[in-house]
């Protein structure tokens, strides 16, 4: 029997689904975060959790399986391949969830990708090469995502707290729920970004003027990091992610935003028939 | 027996030192980082280090010692008392270093401390009270510190090679040796903020644009600080830490810039003594 495993796996959680030949999805799963970079043990856990879900509801084993999957943190060469080595299907190839993404969203078509949940990344499709920029990780990279939006958020509420910026409502809550600064930094030690994307919504959804300059901040960078990417074209710009419908409504204003032909999963499975000998 | 123990520890290094009632230092010592917030084990193991190797010298034993820690991570209580707890001195007093370091460098006097080293934090010290502002460690504070400049850097390292900013011969060298994006966010995984503060000497030495376009941020930062800490007065300002000298010249245009009276061993001995019965 062959039979395809497609997973999507990001910062707050991954998705998987078993297709056949004819593209027909015959079972589904789900998991929990898979950054294979930053938590390479919580990633395969999470992997399996999601594949054997979708196993036990398409009746399938797996040796049965040609699997794709896009992780976070799967653009790091040598994380990719280790896991890829330790995966129990029959052929495994681990890329960068940018890739499964953007082949989801656009298909074979021209286009530019903003994936932004925990994390964020930015592709640019063009006559079938892709190009990715931006992501890059909680640490040093991922502008605008929900982790470091969160993130921003706190430390803003610090700043405020020691009068360096003004102070609003949204802050002065936000020190009163945390317990003030100890909390806030006691938060911060050694939390994962899907802790800090939590606070993500409630910043969207919020009309205090230090959310508004976070986002402002958030939108400018994801914009700029567009202009790039477009290179002087106009070429349709697909939003996906938890914050995607927050920058496709954002980036309306500029760019040509269509909605994603389909999900990062569907472009695991697309990739993992392409693959298929 | 009765003698003092003061030890000043930050994200880099701790320094103990041990005196007699005269003020007559009779024993030195050196640890490793010591943030008892990020890494509250390997900052007892830092100072029990720097602890025995002022006693062997000073040839005292634990028993004849009131000890006074400033310690970064120190502000946050539980973690200091958790740390007093288990520590083997007679008496043990553990605080933030921002408040060792103050005592050592203002004395009794007005002024404005701005230490910045591994980590950063600012304090003004106004009729003997002193209030700290910023810091708050490598996650979402500590600006203009030797770990964010560095990690400021590499991020900047890699939007450069992204073309979201302009590159610079000091980017492009960095990505080269650090092997490229992959091998800047291998790095960054899991490294101490005083990996990321090894590059601040390269960066304030540089002449490099985005060096000198991240170290005026960072200028700008902490002269906000001082600001709103001088609010409206023009105390002298002393600028510790292994950054000090460079915000001490970049400051003078606008404060009064002084030198250190004493080190935060100084000061953190100065309090031991106070604080004896």
């Amino acid at each position: 029997m062959s039979l395809y495993l497609g997973i999507d796996g990001g910062g707050t959680g991954c998705r998987a689904a078993i297709a056949d030949a004819a593209g027909r999805v015959l079972g589904r799963g789900q998991g929990g975060p898979a950054n294979i970079n930053s938590d390479p043990f919580g990633a395969v856990t999470s992997v399996l959790a999601a594949a054997t879900a979708a196993m036990a509801q398409a009746g399938a084993s797996p040796a049965d399986l040609t699997a794709v999957l896009g992780l976070a943190g799967g653009g790091m060469q040598d994380a990719a391949r280790a896991m890829q080595a330790r995966l129990p299907f029959a052929r495994s190839l681990v890329v960068n969830d940018a890739v499964t993404a953007a082949r989801g969203a656009l298909g074979a078509d021209d286009g530019i990708l903003v994936a932004v949940g925990t994390g964020s990344v930015l592709a640019v499709q063009r006559g079938g090469q892709l190009r990715q920029i931006g992501g890059r990780g909680f640490l040093m990279g991922d502008e605008g995502s929900g982790a470091v939006l969160g993130r921003t958020l706190l430390a803003r509420a610090m700043r405020a707290g020691d009068g360096l910026v003004p102070d609003t409502p949204l802050l002065s809550a936000l020190r009163d729920e945390f317990g003030g600064f100890e909390g806030i930094i006691a938060f911060g030690t050694g939390a994962a970004p899907a802790r800090f994307a939590e606070l993500a919504p409630r910043l969207v959804a919020s009309d205090d003027p230090a959310a508004r300059a976070i986002l402002d901040q958030a939108v400018a960078q994801i914009g700029d990091a567009v202009r790039v990417l477009q290179d002087g074209d106009r070429l349709p710009v697909v939003c996906t992610g938890g914050l995607g419908p927050f920058y496709a409504t954002a980036l309306a204003a500029d760019w040509p935003v269509v909605p994603a032909r389909g999900t990062g999963v569907d472009g695991a499975l697309d990739m993992a028939r392409a693959w298929a000998p």
